[in-house]
């Protein structure tokens, strides 16, 4: 059982199938030993670092594993439907999926502020949680995917017990399977482990998901707009050979109309805005030379697929001046 | 005098240097009979059209002419002032410069409706330039920069009298010198005349002027975050070779914010957005496929050369869906 936090100089890097197969056997034991017959929670949200846990502990303790897997509402396009298929249908888990839509759209109705979203998104992310932590009976362990950025992030402070806002009737014993791995170790695990491409190498993706891009007050006519968009937009980067080249990209929608002209009438629609970003370092960022003539192509699908929209626009923005998100 | 709205069949298309003199030549004989000792007004935008009419009628009957500039404050950087050294320094012309920025702004002070602002610049600059007018004595004629396609346009009707919002009492003969010109015999009559390149071979701009590309509610320091955009991108178009080829070109600063970092801070800014369009006929129109370089350079010198703005975006749509100007 790997209780220290801090890497051990001689761990050897995971940059083979072979290495990761070796990892997962070691894990395999020492998940088994750390939990015996009880049960283990799961935030699930499709994200690699918890799926990659969630695909570990199966294998280690079948249906000892509760998975939860909170739907805000805020997710990718066919996201919550991959998860449901690869963890329910192919691996069999435990899986409870809570959609709560339409109470965290309900929650940030009418708020503008990008703070004030967050937070709503964040204590209400818990609040399910917490609901359905409730419901089940007998857990004695919360495992999370904390990764070794992570844990450098937020210093050498070792943590053995959750602190992300649950009760304290509600404190667990950690399972943190991956805490000592980097991010290009956790997905040559996932790949080993059987999970699909899509999910091992997904771009990162904010908490917040698409609440942060939705930028103002979040409506679900501008949500389905902005979800279609990215979704065009992650197609095509797919189609293109830039999915595994671009660190991350994305649509934002923002709360703002132009004059366009649809159908020979005048309209008054949303812009979606192309995010394309490069870094090393997520401190500094710079923009995709994504070809004229790709991009006319994207362009054309979205004003033509997606209600609502009349334009398109492209942040040439490098971070600095511009973050990677818009709010 | 040329009375006839209709283009006669046999009249030569002005593009030589030489057919432009034999044009003017002509043109300086017919303004004098029709003027003789008589006044004449002119609101003078500083455009191609008006500004031809000017020169052509201070070569026929000199101070005769009256030339009312009216900088709504929606103007370009530098163009008022290049109107007055143009006309009165060097033209010698009776110019009567009216600084009206602060009526238009405060009329205009938190409408954020795109009709009604049109509404309020078309109608606050018939009301000036009437004002202006009644301080004159003894006007006969009223000269326009009709050209032959805006004839086209409204239709065969023919009309000697301006229509174009003034009072009963103020109602001139017209003096339509370049009416059966189309927009290239223009040009090259403006260049006889010797009026400098950039006024010349200037891009259409709207009446309304910079004020709808502020988009929503104008405010004085957006409107200064938009001149001096628009700036930068005119300087290095005229600088990389692409003051010519494009037909159109400007920068947008919507009424929207969002996070940027500055000087190792949270930033919460305005974006610019770049428009710069080809066309043939108005009716449809492509983008300009701006090298990555040069948006890269523009880009830097925006977001570091104006205050309020973290972010710099290209617009990407084609006509339809989008409309050449945003509002």
């Amino acid at each position: 059982m790997t209780t220290s936090n801090v890497r051990p100089a001689d761990m050897e890097r995971i940059t083979t199938a072979e290495l990761a197969r070796k990892f997962i056997d070691e894990q395999i034991k020492e998940l088994r030993t750390q939990i015996g017959d009880k049960k283990v929670l799961l935030a699930l949200s499709g994200g690699v670092d918890s799926s990659v846990v969630a695909a570990l502990l199966i294998k280690a303790v079948g249906n000892q594993l509760v998975s939860v897997h909170v739907n805000h509402g805020l997710l990718r396009k066919g996201e919550p439907e991959q998860v449901v298929r690869v963890f329910r249908d192919e691996l069999h888990a435990n899986l409870v999926y809570v959609d709560a839509t339409d109470r965290f759209l309900d929650k940030l109705a009418g708020v503008a502020d990008p703070e004030r979203k967050r937070k709503i998104i964040g204590a209400e992310f818990i609040r399910v949680f917490e609901e359905e932590a409730r419901k089940l009976d007998g857990i004695s362990f919360l495992a999370q995917g904390t990764i070794y950025p992570d844990i450098i992030e937020s210093g050498p402070v070792k943590s053995h017990h959750n602190v992300g806002g649950l009760p304290e009737d509600l404190q667990f014993e950690l399972v943190e399977p991956i805490k000592l791995l980097f991010k290009d170790e956790v997905r040559i695990v996932g790949k080993e482990l059987g999970l699909p491409d899509n999910m091992v190498f997904r771009q990162p993706f904010p908490g917040p998901g698409l609440g942060v891009r939705c930028t103002g007050a979040i409506t679900r006519d501008r949500l389905e707009a902005l979800r279609e968009s990215d979704a065009i937009l992650r197609e095509e980067f797919a189609k293109n050979g830039l999915e595994g080249k671009v660190w991350q990209y994305f649509t934002v929608v923002p709360d703002y109309k132009s004059t366009g002209v649809k159908d020979n009438k005048r309209s008054w629609d949303w812009p979606v805005i192309i995010r394309a970003v490069n870094t090393r370092d997520a401190m500094t960022a710079t923009i995709e030379e994504i070809p004229y003539e790709l991009l006319h192509h994207i362009t054309k699908r979205i004003v033509t697929e997606v209600p609502g929209v009349n334009r398109v626009l492209y942040d040439l923005t490098p971070k600095p001046t511009g973050t990677i998100e818009w709010e």
